[in-house]
């Protein structure tokens, strides 16, 4: 199976309203609740491309109780998230119907204990035996120490487990220097990181930094891969207009997926590069247009780069 | 005891910001979260008060595990909620701390079936038989009957036990019909029940479609009451800067308690007045800054009115 962690799980909200008024009442008709948290939308991701998935993480709460709930009902899935006194924080997003646009509202998160941060490596720990691919996303809740990635890249790599990295600031950092086998920075986070804004010497920056591979999400623009066997850029064939949230996750679901079925480099971009434009055509986070997804895979452009060094 | 009546009890939710941006992402750091929906604010206000207060209404999923949760914490408050199938809603209250304004979004409530609906009625009779008075508050759920508090109305004068109402649109005209002892609207609703927008016509038109005594509420301007005992008008000694949000529960919770004690009209409008007002300085609805009440009690100018008929 794959492992997916999502250290700071969350009950994703979506309200719909006809336009955002601010500072007036919205009734909202239209409200949607689901399990979120890049982790867990990485996971749906990799299920829905047929492949098992462990979702692990914490969770506490009725928010908590939420998230499990819809855990539950999502084929292929499994929760072993851990339990925490604190309670899972809600994300909510309003969704503007005449614009498109989303304004985004994101609690905090439990306060993690020392005994519940133990607790979840030992867990984690376990889960790895049966682990072929591990995916850390998303940020840290309150409490967790900001080398807690270092830590998890380290008992992955200790196992055997390919590991893959997505978060962001100060724990990708520390956590990069722990020599995970892949890390999907977006061009802020990688500029974060690096100091450079040029998005290939920025993506070589941080390879060196200690990730065995770099894949840079770009946006419009694609991802830009520097692995030890070589560098590529891989483009949509066209502009996707829809909403861009979660086409990171799904990147990182078709990086994973094509590194555990062993796909050459190309073939995991072109995959990686399909699913994140073919989630920009759907609303939510996790899920993909799949008729798009099939048509673009064939259109996908991956070209070797030339390197700047 | 005095009954308050919430059929559509919320979480109600509060988000600080320091700046609202529409179409952009905000990181939460304070979230508050507590029971809400009118007659639960105003029972929080009559426990404050020194009552004996007891809510029903309708309570159901994890959210109203969490109202319900909230209600247990309040001295003085007993939870009389009948469980539904469906989910309690949410309100998100966004507070801009720059402006001070606030943008709400309410969710539209569970789906309240028959037998759910014939459930409360009878937990409703049997509450009446130990209240002094009772407070419908609010609007209606999906699924509860149009005409529902024009029976509650009812129900409640054939067990002799004083009905306060407060709601609006099509549920206000047909409870208006069946009589209740004091209705209070405030000047949207009175305007949309009589046609009328000078207030003093408009709160005597509403006491000819049925209600024993009227006191609409008038924000700035203070209360109007048209009562078989005479008219009056109170008002604030100035205007209060804050959040408005709460003030009309407040004005019910001062009416029901001096309804319950006795007192006399003049005496019932200064505090429903100057309990609005102190409610206006704090951030929560259902909460009132007391030294400012006490303060206000005895500023507050209430002055016969001359009819107009």
């Amino acid at each position: 199976m794959i492992l997916t962690v999502t250290l700071n799980t969350a009950l994703d909200i979506t309200y719909r309203v006809r336009s955002l008024r601010p500072h007036s009442s919205h009734r909202i008709t239209d409200v949607t609740e689901r399990p979120g948290g890049k982790g867990v939308n990485v996971a749906r991701v990799l299920a829905a491309l047929g492949h098992e998935v462990t979702v692990t993480g914490f969770v506490g709460g009725g928010t908590g109780r939420a998230v499990q709930d819809g855990l539950t009902a999502l084929p292929g899935v499994t929760d072993a998230l851990v339990p925490v006194d604190g309670v899972t924080r809600r994300t909510v997003a309003v969704v503007d119907e005449r614009t498109g646009d989303t304004t985004q509202f994101n609690e905090p998160g439990p306060v993690v204990t020392r005994a519940e941060w133990s607790a979840f490596q030992e867990a984690y720990e376990h889960l790895l035996a049966s682990a072929d691919a591990v995916a850390l996303c998303g940020s840290l809740p309150p409490g967790v120490p900001v080398g807690a990635y270092a830590g998890l890249v380290r008992t992955a790599r200790a196992a055997g487990v390919p590991v893959l990295l997505d978060t962001s600031g100060e724990p990708l950092r520390r956590a990069v220097a722990a020599r995970p086998d892949l890390v999907k920075p977006n061009a802020d986070e990688l500029a974060e990181l690096t100091g450079a804004h040029e998005p290939l010497r920025a993506t070589q920056d941080a390879c060196r930094r200690g990730a065995r591979a770099v894949v840079a999400s770009l946006g419009r623009e694609g991802l830009l891969a520097v692995t030890p066997e070589g560098h590529w850029r891989a483009a949509p064939p066209a502009r996707m207009h829809g909403n861009p949230t979660g086409a990171g996750d799904s990147a990182v679901a078709g990086l994973l997926s094509g590194l555990v079925e062993r796909l050459p480099w190309p073939e995991r971009l072109a995959r990686a590069t399909a699913l994140s434009a073919a989630t920009v055509l759907t609303p939510v986070a996790g899920e993909f247009d799949r008729r798009a997804y099939e048509e673009l895979l064939a259109r996908v452009a991956v070209t070797t780069e030339v390197t700047a060094a």
